[in-house]
Order: structure tokens, then C-alpha cells, then sequence
């Protein structure tokens, strides 16, 4: 089948480069931090390791294998990859993954312990599996760790060529036959990615002395690039070959040896690539070693080489990849392994010729530019392949030359490194997803943790769906859920139907009156003279178009008032002001789980600095940002801050004495750089009811209850609180890194509500 | 007790007036076209005669007792009183409401079937005493109907009131004694009502010919005002009399005749005015005549009268109602009843005095006057007692004069008078609450009919509650309610996650794609450039900023269509049209209970009529209106509808040929001017099954689905259909009032499915 022709004929130049499925799989091994392979178990966070979708184990306990979802760019997949990555960093708490494919300080073999699964049916499989390896291979050795590289063409890219090239065979058949002929190619081409990428040239002392067991010869670690992928790596006992024909006798070649016991099941063949099957056909490559150095251990050039070699293998020439053949390229790979610094060293082409490793290297990465130059490929995949060119012609350029060899450093140089991963610890943010609020990358994060299937459906607005085996659930701003009815939204938001359904509930709530008109709310100004009064339009959240008037205001900051809140809707509210703290109560269901005060922003004086300058220290915490991306917001000085000091009789140059709290301004939002401290445990039980009671007559799960009380240390009598309003999207992040207080894992407690 | 004083003192002069509360009740007697009692059962649409809180039967199955809320308004009593009637008049197919107190036709009295209730404590109780009364009492007395007056004073006036005079007494006790005092005075006044506004000279001769038995005297109807109120009505047997001292004598004065079986219990007390409990303390007057030729049988003047009588009972000098008087009082009142058209006869005053009603009557007048206008007294209050003041100087005046009293024309002029009320049969809209939305109306008039409690929480918002004792529910615009899921909603209004989650349910939806900026759409155009595309904004409804561009649409129309989208939103999408006819789907719960098709505004030619004439004639349909509040909208011809009819080489004052259907627009919107064709039962369940999935897979229960089906006689496959959007707030009254086709009833599947 010629599918560059087809490819031509069918304009998919473009679409060859474009039209791909990524998936990583990465694994690594938990450290203590001398050094030592931990001896914990996995982190409860996760939950099952069976139906985690990104955190599991590997044979050992002390393995983590981290796996994305299928994404159409390497980019993405790396990206997830070290959100992974950080997301681990975050729960592993005096430990850290070992940044290389060679094992850690490893302790005697019986020590090490293998994955421990639950009684579930494929729990137990596994279990057995591990206990079958124990047996067959050295422990160790199974502790070597890599990348999987998962890769498939789109469907439709397939269902094109499939249409163009054959009419008889079946669709699903002729994508693995498809895939079949990249895997004969890559068999043949496969040695260049270690030559390239290979990154173990060595290993720690631990490792060797059980390794000497079975391997005679002394290692000269001064040629080696991938020990890994070398005879010292995890393989299969022999050397097995399959017949590569067509798929029906390819998979009859390898239950052939499942039948004789030679393997346990098709997984056990350790070829460099193989065939998947996921949601549909894919192709997994297995010698890709960790790249300690990098960011995770993921070498981005490396993943895109591995493309362009998958592509350039369904394009190039067939050939017949013999028994013969697959035994000596295996033996490439091999011999490639161990001494391939040397690049004059001979590796076998096909039957009947050898070459050079360089000369031999230059020719396919030649043959690779002429072909993909004629279909569209990217300028950065050109260069990376003129790249590779230049790594042939300079052994001195290859990664097993430019990371650590001193095996005497083998482990403070890889420590240091793993050190450097855990600097994104205690970070509040879902890396890749920080252009979401706050609130949705907490709840993103938890999902993540819990190994649920998730997709962002619509990122400017924060909606995103979650879903396991069981069941899907959409989210929109992390707290707008199916838990929530459509009245309690519409309760909520209308300020004036929220004061009758909690009077109905005889819940306590500001006295007040409903204007449509300014002229009827003037009229009334007699009524509210002498009082203290919040002036309020009927629908609106964050504060917006609210006046607050003192009891000494006139006729005009009153008609100003009424003015800024008919701006923002068509009725309004005039309420008596209720004096008091202004607490946030986060409901779920029957429960109060966060109390919140927020602080109006303020600084505290230190003696030295001018107000100016405390602000300016204040801001420079990482916690405090310019939107809702941060768990604060920066207090910003402007002309409101300034009259409000000036009241003070201050300016900004004003210099607070130790310990003095300056207050900027008067409103306590957080938007305005209030600050928000944690009462969840001060306030007692009687209030938090009423914040239940206040949610379940609004007939809502999920909401955000603003009480005004007098005194917290008072029981909650009629006179002592008063609701003045009940919001339908409450913020989880100002509860989960308040400014003062604990995180009150609300992202936690949304996903157990919702089922998850 | 001084109340007028205490008024004063608390500045209460105005409030005396405004702060009170009314409630009516209002029997009437179902009858036959020809003025004869019906025989049929009370309407099975009004449910349990027990718990609708609005009609009930009285004494006879055929006796309708209609029953208004307490409202702060005559008014509104009066209003509501009248919707009851209507809708009445709605249910009642071959019968009418007979409009007079004295009956209508009457068969011999054991035909007169007494009301039949259910099998409840409550029903079993009712059916007792009614067996009860009718072995004391003749069946055809019993069918006397009226209206009965109920009244109280706010809680809030009371309590002012009570906190000045008495600080010893509680303070229920304290509203008793008031009350009693009104009581008191209004035994000695409450002829005047009779005088005023009785309305029963004369009535049929099958109701006299059993009303002879006990009565012996000859009946003179040229003096007669109300028979009703006379020997000849409904009255105990015994005239009865009670201590009116205070309330515990009054109560325990009750008691002893009903230990002495002389009553059953203290609703047999016939007197014209009681103290009942209801929420609270209120007075019921029962006194008052139907007045036949007034609509609903209100006399809204009466009742402004009793009102005014009541206050000036409470606030007038007090006295000892002692049995003597008591039997005075009643006396007068039926000697007012059969004689006062002579308005000298002579009344008794008190213990010493007796006086012609006349005089007497004009004595009370003005001291009403006086006294009253001591307080903030309303014109139009001052302005009845003047009338009043006149018809005692002038008994021409009188109600009793006004209507017709000849025995002959008693069928004839009441049947002329019950069809009047006919005439609101077959409205679509609900009385007194036109200004809602129609969807709303007509879920509250269902609401209505079931005898729930009902709140309008938010007119301008269509926001309402209904309740009944076991349950409350908040509905917004008749289908926003808590059996949807506020994410639903929020999927339905984001048209880019209506399309993912329709795609993950493998349901057909258009291809399109999303953009984010004009410019990143124009760099598209060549893609659209030939084929039919919708223009929509990402989220809005009413299809609002939505074009329809056909394959021959240049690029001035495309950045047209673009410019429009991006006016209403940040992000808009661009889909394949798809041909066929849209169709919505009106989904509740896993059933479609209707389905539209609604067709682009247009007349039918006539061979005579011009455009603009055929579209007059159109429009004058009771049922097209200029907003929502009617089912169907009119035809506007404006310059969209002038180059549509260009296109066809027409104008307005083309006149269209004989069955020619001539179409004035291209978009099928009822918002301008469509038709709107029922196509329920013609359209296959694997279609609404699919409008079903839709709605499940947005976890929605109520829902419009909008389809577009290229041919309904075919089978829903991927090809024949398409779902374009799905709306959270579909209106229910194109479904109920169809330009062609049936009512589904969709206020009483949304009610039933919400549990009433």
C-alpha cells in the first residue's frame, strides 16, 4: 500500500502532521530524600490504583506510573504530564520522585515491595501478575523506569486513506495493518532513538550488585548511552520472534508462546513498540528513557523525533522484517546501548548489508527529510531533524554525553535534580489551566487527584465536565452543579423573591422596601433620613451598584444611591443597614463546611515602612493577584483609599506604628483587597443551621449565605443575626487559602456531594 | 375600651382605613340553560371539595361556594372573586351560575341531592352534618344562597392598639373583645345592610310551595327587600340568644345550646354577623344578598358599606346587648326585610326608644359621618355614606327597587342576567392578572382550578409560588422550576456545550464551529462560501442576533451576519443550515407532551383582500397580541416583510388569489407573526424519544427541543433529523392555544409532574 501516493492524492500533507493522538505514560520511583527508594505505601490521595485514571503503580509499590489522556499535541501531552508531575509533588511530603530511569539507592531485593491491589477482580489480576514477575525476572530490574509514548493517526485521517487505498478490507483491519507496517519499520530505525534520546548511561551500585547474577561481562561505562535498553535492561528472558505478515499472524505468532507458557499474556512481550488497544487501535513505544535533566523527565524533541519516525515509517518503503531481522535489530538497539559513543561501530541494515552507525544514521535521517519535504512538515520538525543530522556527525552533542556519568555522583547530581521538581510544591494553581477562576482549578485539581475522566467544555466560562464509570456530571464555576435547582438559582438572584422565601422560613432578614422608579424611592426619603441604609438593586452579585448611607446622609449622596442602583436594573431595594460582622457560610446540603469574614484591606504597621510601602509588601505575596485567579487580590491605592485615609486624617507617605492596623477602605470584598480569615470553627452550631435552613428553603444544595452578626460569642436569637442575601456561585478558593485560617477543601467535599 | 381615642393617640387615623383584611365567600346554584337546578355533580376538575381552596359545594351537590384569599383590599376580593366566576363559567359546559340568592327552578325537595364528599375524616364530618341538616331544616331553605363578608384589622393595628389600652389582657384575648364590641353594635346596625342592598323581593314558586309548611301569613311582595333575610329564609329554627359580655361568657352561652342539642355545633349559629378563626381572629357578615344584575353577583358599593359600618362599630360608643335587644335586633331586621320599602315603619332602638326606620336610619348616618371623619376617612367612603344618607330619604334608591320584582320574570330576567356571565367563557387569559406572561396565567389558573395556595412573588418577573398543606414550590415564567437542574439550564444557554453534550449522547446536531473574533471567522469565509450557514451568538434565546445565510451569500453578507452575532456575544458559531421544517418539542420528564411547528406569518388569499387588508383581518383575532400575553402574535408589516414580499414580486396591495398562501417572512419566529400548528399526534415516537434523550442528556426535565426533520412520514435516522438547540424556558402557551390544533394541556403536566 502506498500511502504517500495516497496521502498526496488526498491533500492530507497537512493533516499527516496535524491529525495525530498523543498519550504519555511515565514511570518513576517515590524517594526518600537521602536518596533511598521509599518504603511507603502509595498515596492515599489517589485512591485505587485500578481505576485512578492517571495515578497508578507499576510493579512496585514504591513506582508511580503517571499517565495522561489522549490529547492532539505532544505540547498537551506533555503539559498534562507535569501537571501530573506537580500535582504528585504537592502529596508527597518528605519524599520525591526519582528524576532518573535508573533506579535509586535500592535497598536487598526482598525488601522491595510489589504493588499492593484491592480485592476488585482486576485488583486481584494484578496482583497475580506481580507475583508471576517476582518469580521470572530480578525484582530490580523491574524498577527500571521510562516514558511510553502512545500514538495514533485521527480516524478520519484513516477512514480517508482507508477509503482511497482498499475497498475490500474492513475499516478497523486495515488501520492495523497500517499500523502493523509502522512497527516493521520502526523495528529497523528504532536503534536512532537511543543513540539520540538514550539517557542511562549509568546507575547506582545498589542496582549492579544483584545485576551481576546473570550478566558475565564487566560494563565499560565509558560507550554506554541507555543501560536501559541495553542486555543490563528489563527484557524478556529471550529473544522472541513474531511473525509480521498481516495482523491475524502477527497475533497468532505471540499467543503462540502465551499457549507454550513462554509468556504470561501478549502484555509481557517488551518490544520497543507495540500494538494497543484503548478506545480504538494505537501504537505504544517503550524505549524512551527519562531525561533526568528536564523538566518530569520529558525530552519534548525527543517526542517530536518519535513522530516523525512513526510518520516516516507508514511512508517509507515496506520491506519483510524476518525472524532473522527482528533478531538483529534488536541487537542494533543493543549493541547501540552500550557502545554507541563510538559511531563508527557496525550495526546490520538488512540481509545482506552492514554499516556504520553514523553513515547508516545519516541516511535514514536524509531519507526522512527528502519524504516528509513532500508533504506540508512544519518548519520546527525540519529543524528538528537537521538537528539530529548534526547529533550524527557529533557524538559530543547526544544527550548520554551531556548528562551526569560519574556514577560516584550518580546520586547527588539525581537528587539535586528531583529537587528542583519539588520547587512547585504548596502552589495553589492547576498548571496549563491558570487562565481558569480560581475556584474551577481547585476543583479540576481534586478531580485530577481522584483519577476522573474530565474535559473543559468551555474555558472562557469556566464549564467543564467530570466523569468516571459511572456517571457524568457538568460544572460550571466549580459550585453551579446539577445538585442545584433552577429556582434556587433564580430564588438567589432576585433579591426581593430571596427576602420572601426566607421570611417564609421565618428566617430573620433586613426590613425594606422595593422601588421601581427613583421618583417613588425619593419620595420615601422622609422614611430612611435618620437611618443608616443600604440602597440595592433587586438582581446583581459581587456587590455591584450597592450604597451603604449612614445615618447623617442628605437628600443628595441618598438620590445618588437610588441613581447608581436603578443603573445596574430596574427595581431596587432599600433596606435598614444591619450592624454587625459580615460572615460567608459555605452550605453543602445539610452542612455549614466554611465560615468566612472578610477584612476591608489593610495594612499593619511595622514602625519603618509608609503606607505605600506596606501595601506594596502585602501585594508581593504570590497569593494575592489582579483577578480571580488568585485566592486575594492586590489592594490597590486609589482615590476611594485615599479620601478614606484622608477621614483618618492620613495619606499614603504616613508611616503606622508597630503593630497599628491601617484600614484602606471601607467595603470588605475580597475583590477590592480585603483580606479573608477562616471563623469555620469559631462560629457555633446554632448560626450554621440557620445558614442550612436559609439554603434548604431556597431549595438549594450548594450556596453562599451572608449573615450579618452582632456578637458570635451571643446565641443566635432574632435580634443577634439577619441574612442579606444567599448566593447561587459562592467562591470555594477564598476558603480553601483564606488569608488567616485552614483550607477547608471545599473541592473535596463538592465531588464526594456530586458522587464522585 | 376608647378606640376612637386610642386611634388618635397613636396616630392610627389613617391606617384605620387601610390596614384591614377581606375575604368573600359566595354560593350559587348551578343551573340548566332553562333555569333549573342542575342535577349533574359538582365539576370533578375542582377536585376534593374539601382541600380546593377555592370552590367548594355548600349544603347542596349543586350548591358552588366560591371562596377568595385574604387580600388587603375589597378589591382584590372582589377581583379574584370574579376569576373564580370566570373560570366557573370555563368549566360549566351546559350549565350557568345562577345569579340570584333566592333559587333558581327547584324539583321536588328529595331530588335536591345534598353535597356528596369523600371518604376523608374531614368528608365523612362534612356529610354528617348535612345529613344533620337536612332532617331539621326543608332541603329548598338550604339553597338560599349569598355572600359572606369576612373581615379583620392587621395584626400589626391591633397590637398598637392593644399595647395602649390594656397591658393586663393578652393579646388574642384583647382582638376578641374587640371584635365582640363590633359585634355588639353591628346586631343593632346591621338592618341598614338589609335596607340598603337586600336584594330579594321575589322569588320562584316552586321554592314557596314547600316554604309554606311552617310559615302561615300571606306574602305581600310590594314591601318586601329581602327574603333571604326575612322569616321566609334560612334561619334557626329558635331565635337564640347569647351573653355578649365578654368572649368566655359569649363562648360558654354558645355551648350550653349546643350540650343541649338544640344546636349541632357552633356553625349552626345563623346569626348575621360570627367571630371565626381562621390564621387568626375575623369577623364573617353574613347578611349580604347576591345582587343578580351586578357581575359575579358583587355589590362592590355593599360591601365598601359593611367595611364602614365595622370600623364605626368598633369605634362608637358601646352598650349591653342584653337578650331582650338581642330579639329586638333580629326582629327589626325582619320586619326591614319583608316591610321596609315603607320606610316609616317603625324599628326598636334600645330598651326605652323606638324610632321610624327613616329617622333612625339617617341618625346612624351621620353619626357614621361624623365620627368617621374624625379619622383620615377615603373620599370615596365619605361619598357612600351620602348615598346611603339619600337612599334613606329616598327608597327609590334602594337595591330592592332597582332590580326586577316581578314575580313572572323571575326565570326570564335571571336567565338574561347568568348568560351575561357567560360571556368570559372560552378567555385564555386569567382575570385580574393579564399583565403576566400567558404561559404563567395559564399555569396559575390550573393552579387555581386545583384550589392551591398561590403567591405572586414578582410580577414584573412572572415569579410565583403555589403551595399547597403538603408541599410549597417556586415557579418562575410557568416553567423554570425546581424539577430542572440549574447546570441544565446553564447547558441549554451556552449552544457550544448544548452541542457536546448532544454529540456525547450520539444525538444528530449540525456541524459548526466556534469563534472567538470577527476576524478569525472571515478568515473562514471560503470555507462557508457556498453552502447555506446559520450566524448565531454563543448563548442568547429568542433567537436573538441568529442569521440564515443561503449558499449564495457573498462576503459583505457574511461580515454582516458576524458583526450581528458578536453584537450579542463574545463568541458566536457558525453551522451548516439544515433543511427541513423546525419543529418543537415541549419534553416533561420521559415524555414529549407536545410538538409545533411553527410557520413563518402569512394570510390566505381571497380574492377580494389586499395584503395589508388580509393581514388587518388577521390580526384582529382575539388571540394575536403585541407581547406574550397572548397566544399568538401580530403580523407586522414593516420593510423585512416589504423586501420579502419584493422577492416574490408583491407589495402590500397585491391581492392574493383564492386559497393562495402568500408569506410574509422568512423566519418562522410566533414573536413575529408566525402560526404555530399542533403536530402532536402526528409526528412518531422515535422522534419524540429522541427529543427525550435530549432533554436527559442535558439533565433537564422540562425542556424545548427545537428539530429539524426533513420528513416526518420517515424513520429518525441520522440523516432525517437534526437538534439545533434546546431551550430551558419553553413557553407553554403556543402549546395550549395552537393556530391549528389541540390544547395539551401542558399546565396540568407540569403541575402534576411537581407533585400537586
Amino acid at each position: 500500500m502506498n500511502f504517500a501516493k495516497s496521502i498526496k492524492q488526498n491533500k492530507l500533507q497537512n493533516k499527516i502532521f496535524t491529525e495525530l493522538k498523543f498519550g504519555l505514560e511515565k514511570e518513576c520511583i517515590r524517594v526518600f530524600n537521602d536518596g533511598k527508594m521509599a518504603t511507603t505505601e502509595h498515596p492515599p490521595v489517589f485512591g485505587s490504583k485500578i481505576e485512578n485514571k492517571y495515578f497508578k503503580t507499576d510493579f512496585a509499590e514504591c513506582q508511580i506510573e503517571l499517565v495522561t489522556p489522549v490529547y492532539n499535541s505532544i505540547k498537551e501531552c506533555a503539559r498534562f504530564l507535569c501537571l501530573l508531575h506537580k500535582i504528585l509533588m504537592e502529596e508527597l511530603e518528605d519524599e520525591m520522585a526519582w528524576p532518573h530511569s535508573m533506579p535509586p539507592i535500592l535497598p536487598a531485593s526482598d525488601e522491595i515491595k510489589i504493588s499492593n491491589y484491592d480485592s476488585s477482580e482486576l485488583g486481584r489480576e494484578a496482583n497475580e501478575y506481580r507475583e508471576y514477575l517476582v518469580k521470572k525476572y530480578p525484582k530490580k530490574l523491574q524498577l527500571l523506569s521510562g516514558i511510553h509514548f502512545n500514538f495514533s493517526f485521527d480516524n478520519e485521517l484513516i477512514g480517508l486513506l482507508h477509503k482511497d487505498l482498499n475497498s475490500t478490507e474492513d475499516y478497523v483491519k486495515f488501520s492495523k495493518e497500517l499500523y502493523l507496517k509502522i512497527i516493521r519499520n520502526f523495528n529497523k530505525f528504532s536503534w536512532l532513538i537511543i543513540y539520540f534520546f538514550g539517557a542511562t548511561p549509568t546507575g547506582h551500585e545498589s542496582f549492579f550488585n544483584e545485576k551481576i547474577k546473570h550478566v558475565t561481562r564487566e560494563i565499560d561505562f565509558s560507550q554506554t548511552i541507555s543501560l536501559r535498553n541495553s542486555i543490563y535492561g528489563y527484557k524478556n528472558l529471550k529473544k522472541f520472534t513474531f511473525d509480521y505478515t498481516d495482523t491475524d499472524k502477527f497475533q497468532k505468532s505471540i499467543l503462540k508462546y502465551v499457549k507454550a507458557k513462554e509468556l504470561y499474556f501478549e502484555g509481557e512481550n517488551y518490544s520497543s513498540i507495540r500494538l494497543k488497544k484503548g478506545d480504538s487501535t494505537y501504537l505504544e513505544v517503550r524505549n524512551l528513557d527519562l531525561t533526568p535533566s528536564s523538566t518530569c523527565g520529558i525530552n519534548f524533541t525527543c517526542l517530536e523525533f518519535v513522530k516523525l519516525l512513526l510518520i516516516y515509517s507508514l511512508v517509507t518503503v515496506d520491506y519483510e522484517l524476518t525472524s532473522e531481522l527482528q533478531i538483529n535489530y534488536l541487537e542494533n538497539s543493543e549493541k547501540v546501548s552500550m557502545y554507541g559513543k563510538n559511531t563508527n561501530i557496525s550495526l546490520v541494515k538488512n540481509e545482506f548489508e552492514e554499516s556504520s552507525l553514523k553513515d547508516w544514521g545519516l541516511e535514514i535521517i536524509d531519507d526522512m527529510t527528502e519524504l516528509l519535504s513532500t508533504f506540508d512538515i512544519p518548519k520546527n520538525d525540519l529543524n528538528n531533524l537537521r538537528e539530529r543530522r548534526d547529533d550524527l556527525q557529533d557524538v559530543n552533542r547526544i544527550v548520554a554525553n551531556k548528562i551526569n556519568c560519574n556514577v560516584e555522583q550518580f546520586i547527588s547530581a539525581n537528587l539535586s535534580n528531583a529537587k528542583k521538581f519539588c520547587q512547585s510544591r504548596n502552589d495553589f494553581s492547576l498548571f496549563g489551566y491558570e487562565d481558569l477562576e480560581l475556584s474551577t482549578q481547585i476543583l479540576l485539581k481534586e478531580a485530577i487527584k481522584r483519577g476522573l475522566k474530565f474535559e473543559i467544555l468551555d474555558r472562557k466560562e469556566n464549564f467543564i465536565k467530570i466523569s468516571n464509570n459511572k456517571k457524568v456530571e457538568y460544572i460550571k464555576q466549580a459550585t453551579k452543579t446539577s445538585l442545584d435547582s433552577y429556582i434556587s438559582y433564580l430564588i438567589m438572584e432576585n433579591k426581593q423573591v430571596t427576602k420572601e422565601v426566607l421570611k417564609f422560613a421565618d428566617i430573620n432578614v433586613p426590613k425594606g422596601k422595593k422601588y421601581l422608579s427613583i421618583e417613588g424611592g425619593l419620595k420615601d426619603f422622609e422614611i430612611y433620613k435618620n437611618e443608616k441604609i443600604v440602597v440595592k438593586p433587586k438582581s446583581t452579585n459581587f456587590g455591584i451598584g450597592i450604597s451603604i448611607l449612614d445615618s447623617s446622609h442628605n437628600y443628595l449622596n441618598y438620590r445618588t444611591a437610588l441613581e447608581l442602583a436603578f443603573s445596574k436594573d430596574v427595581e431596587i431595594l432599600i433596606e435598614k443597614f444591619i450592624e454587625g460582622q459580615e460572615y460567608r457560610f459555605f452550605v453543602i446540603g445539610d452542612k455549614t463546611e466554611a465560615i468566612l469574614n472578610r477584612v476591608p484591606a489593610n495594612v499593619l504597621g511595622d514602625g519603618i515602612h509608609d503606607i505605600e510601602q506596606l501595601v506594596e509588601i502585602k501585594n508581593d505575596s504570590i497569593l494575592r493577584g489582579e483577578n480571580y485567579q488568585k485566592p486575594l487580590q492586590k489592594i490597590k491605592l486609589d482615590d476611594i483609599t485615599e479620601q478614606f485615609l484622608k477621614k483618618q486624617n492620613k495619606d499614603k507617605q504616613n508611616v503606622p506604628k508597630i503593630a497599628e492596623v491601617v484600614y484602606l477602605r471601607e467595603n470588605s470584598n475580597i475583590s477590592t483587597g480585603g483580606d479573608s480569615i477562616d471563623y469555620t470553627d469559631l462560629i457555633s452550631e446554632d448560626y450554621k443551621n440557620i445558614a442550612v435552613k436559609a439554603t434548604q428553603a431556597a431549595k438549594a444544595t450548594i450556596s453562599g449565605v451572608d449573615m450579618i452578626i452582632k456578637d458570635i460569642t451571643k446565641p443566635a436569637t432574632r435580634e443577634n443575626y439577619s441574612i442579606i442575601e444567599i448566593n447561587f456561585n459562592p467562591a470555594i478558593h477564598i476558603h480553601c487559602f483564606p488569608y488567616r485560617g485552614k483550607n477547608r477543601q471545599l473541592a473535596k467535599k463538592i465531588l464526594d456531594k456530586l458522587g464522585f
